[in-house]
């Protein structure tokens, strides 16, 4: 038997409860991992608490960022043997391709059963290895965050070196993307309710820092700080407030990724705005095996390492998410499996 | 000396004046044309009359699109002889690329001197050779309804056979959009407040049909028409209120083209529907010369007839915004300089 | 228990012999085919025969080109339901992306057991919902040739309409290619030793066609049938002598596909003359799934139709090698398993 | 009067004499620049010494790549001030696009007047203004060999960070994608005869190099290194007989850019290689200005320097040739021709 944290009844922190349920065997193409670390994402917040725009069947399993040791696997595994430390990702189905060749309903930790557990199988084509410079718990904060900035930026973005990377605030996916723009040799502005955090991201190689309490009319300020170009990218985190001064800050034919709402998803914004700014927008759904693959090489290569906020036991799972919606954090919250 | 027509001291149709001007010589890369035919786009009668976003010094020739032929060349032009028979391109400076590389303020028609006249000079590098296989009055409605539709579903969207094309009404850049979808293999619905309009873009191509009118809730029934998929790529003129149903109608990782506001400008969406719906939403800024080029081939290769709904002599034009204010039209309103 | 065809003991025809095999279960993804017809490559008989450039173990169930109706299917399978038609892909793990996403020694046919049975597993991933205007002799020719021809022109060629495609020959590859190209809007020249297959290849669309044995120097001929242009996109399936002929009748910038050798492997070139030309060359692995879903979208939208040579009964598979290897076919050789 | 540099009667270093002309007045279009420093590419020893590949009308004043200040502007010239500081591009009209965009009979330095002089006409289409962060004799290095660099790797290649990068020797164009590769984020692996240069390579960021006379078969080495994985990317100026070895060094799907012939023009290969490994290959003419703008914001924003190995007084040029001739340089030969 082996231990499993579920939402059971209804949502609600206080749901979330230790279970025990056989150690299942992997089958054709699965392998069974003993996970070591998961890592939170505010979407693993949200689906606790109730407040995610759509609801899944319980008791459900959460989380979907984790690493794990291979210690069984099935018939026809070609990708791993045992022993091997792998990630698991996102979408359960999405190998490669444009995210049409994602099947739908196939997200760990709902509606599928996500990996705060002892122990989990994974399919073989919804893993990868996880970067060999990494520590465990740094390794378990990659699957969604670090995925979706990649995708964002390089996968669909194309970004090379030389361009302009606008990040809002910090957390988990702004600061993978402010650490993939300097690595790739772009320049990074970051935004941030505070000097303090903005501090730590100039630390982690931002070029410059707004604090958009003190500068809510950021956009122009981006425009100052470019010349007058604006930015070739934005990660754009902060709902559709912030959305208005993206589109202010961006450059001619810029690209604005659109990933969250930290800061509210109620507001609007005229769509011709992006005919007169002659923008590109497009929606991140985190990202395909092949981005995480490609990741990984740019992680090891360039000895990039995440940004873990704090640590908790994977027990404390209802702490360590009151901790991530109070949004002091910077950078990841990671849960410790094992030893 | 020569005939232009001129908005002089303010706008409003009643200031559409003939004037007489020396006929120019050509510069250092640069032809002179004796234009032949010049059509209209719904830029060109909210610039005369005095409603579009912004305003340009007058006394301005209006019009940017036209055809003419070359009758004297400037030093170092290498791209065109005497005799060759000529488009003029939108903008002035956007040889090929993204559209970073457009030189803003250099559109004809505003702020740059238009074509509506007998004699016009042009920069080598802002004309192409007209398709062989169109008259001048066809080949006079290219330069923006044209190179839009084309710069929208090919130069940035890679349209390919197979895809689907959903087409907003039955004006100069749907029409266009339909017929080079039909020639590259794609399936079409197009929507229109009129069935018998929808029956002319039937017997152009089209695979089907919705009157907006009967069904506004369009975009549940252009799902339906594609099985649930959506389609891949949407051209969107509509504005603000058919945004939202376009989003509806859109396939996972579609494109949302948006180009125009002829159903009106006011209105509003939350940026997290692109997010939401994972599609790609761009504004089309015409597109370059090389796009131009690009669809000149297929025009050529495929013998596609821009659709003429009316012509009017060029001194009448006047008279031919106010027709196409109207609404009544079905493709390009052109307006013939020389016989 | 089921019929199948092995190639055993050795390679040569005369080793295809029929065996008895128990029907096999799916397992967790796969489902239980009933074959209803194949169709064979070059690739095919070069195995059989013993001239593949590399050998597999024996024995073998050739053929990796099928279309089969589903009869069984395993756990957690959500692509396909008993009764669905079902197409067979070349490369068993290559559902999208570039190349390197493919698994290697994963294709059908060698070194895995190929489709000349009754009944075959395949992966879910591994297999499309075959086109609904398709009979199954029809279907059964796409796995190879046709996802060759659309992976080549269209997933990396990006071809559009207006483009020059040069097709060498009318194998089944390069008869696709020209159909594909015609229902994308793009402009065909065929070469050929056969003028009566010349005039077959215009029936089906061509522009125009050469008899390289009339006309050894085609390479010249096709930039004269240019203007001087050049083709775009070259399907080279000649081998190193046809390779010198394309890099003269190539576009600035176009594309070379290497798919093929069919006259013959020797040959060479001096590489310096990829760079004196400007062009793009690459090797074409057939393609990924998302190619082949893509091509079945554009067959259906243009009711395309592949174009089958001759049919013979499946147990008749050495005849069927000795007609495709006598090159006396224009298109593909199907075999026909059940009524 | 002006002095410039003009090889004259027949080619030959001691036909390369200096005259004296008028400084020309910019027409429309155009600025005149007064030349603070040039380059010297391997281009520029053959034509002068008179074993390039065509021949071009005599007299010609030889070089491609300046930098000079803007002391004149003519007729509507609208990107550049009198004062600005400018590197000429080597196509005279390649703005952007692919290379079809690129007008043939172009380049500086042959067909058209290069700028080995003390004043020198630029298009300003023609023209970028030269990155901030360089000195003259850097600024002067970048038309030919950076770009050819950038655009193999960035706008042709699409390199991201994680990439491997294969650079053949020690020259100008290596030294840049050595330089552009390792900003970027990839990894570079160099080959040269020398160990010295390696260590130098090693320096500025290079990975690992290897020496190819010691280890001539490096493409095995290159797949060792690499963990059998091979590289992303190559620059391939040695060569055919290199080109055997990088075809057996690049990853499945992997780029081999083809530049130049270092190493010696002859030789051959079976271009069915390039289908049985796999590879995209593609000539590389130098590139656009597009890419030359692209990559002078990446050299501002990574402060990147370009390698000058040695400085001679312009009116050397003879002894710069014969020195580049030489092969002992490691990085740029630059001119030097006002203080």
């Amino acid at each position: 038997m082996a231990k499993a944290i579920v939402l059971q009844g209804s949502s609600g922190f206080d749901n979330l409860r230790m279970v025990e349920r056989p150690v299942p065997h992997p089958r054709r193409q699965e392998v069974l991992i003993r996970v070591r670390a998961t890592s939170l994402n505010y979407r693993d917040v949200e689906i606790a608490r109730g407040s995610y725009h759509t609801t899944f069947p319980l008791p459900l399993i959460p989380l979907s960022d984790a690493v794990g040791e291979v210690v069984a696997i099935g018939d026809e595994v070609t990708r791993f043997s045992v022993g091997d430390r792998v990630c698991s990702t996102f979408w359960q189905r999405w190998v490669a391709g444009p995210f049409e060749m994602a099947e739908a309903s196939n997200q760990r930790g709902g509606p599928r059963d996500g990996l705060l557990s002892e122990y989990a199988l994974l399919d073989e084509q919804a893993a990868v290895l996880a970067p060999r410079n990494l520590s465990d718990l740094e390794a378990a904060t990659l699957s969604c965050a670090g995925v979706t900035a990649w995708h964002a930026l390089v996968s669909e973005g194309a970004m090379k070196a030389g361009d302009t990377v606008l990040v809002q605030g910090t957390g988990g996916v702004s600061l993978f993307a402010l650490q993939f723009a300097v690595a790739g040799g772009a320049r990074v502005i970051v935004t941030s309710s505070s000097d303090a955090k903005i501090e730590k991201a100039k630390a982690l190689g931002a070029f410059v820092g707004i604090n958009y309490r003190s500068t809510p009319e950021w956009g122009a300020a981006v425009l100052d700080l470019t010349e007058g170009r604006g930015v070739d990218h934005v990660i754009e985190v902060g709902g559709p407030q912030s959305f208005s001064q993206s589109l202010k800050a961006v450059h001619r034919g810029g690209q604005i990724n659109v990933i969250g709402y930290l800061g509210g998803s109620e507001g609007s914004i005229n769509p011709l705005e992006i005919f007169r700014r002659q923008v590109r927008v497009r929606g991140i759904p985190v990202g395909s095996r092949a981005s995480f693959e490609a990741m990984v090489r740019a992680i090891e290569g360039n000895d990039l390492k995440p940004v873990v906020d704090r640590v908790f036991p994977w027990t404390d799972v209802a702490d360590a998410m009151r901790y991530l919606e109070s949004g002091a954090h910077f950078g990841k919250v990671v849960l410790a499996h094992h030893n």
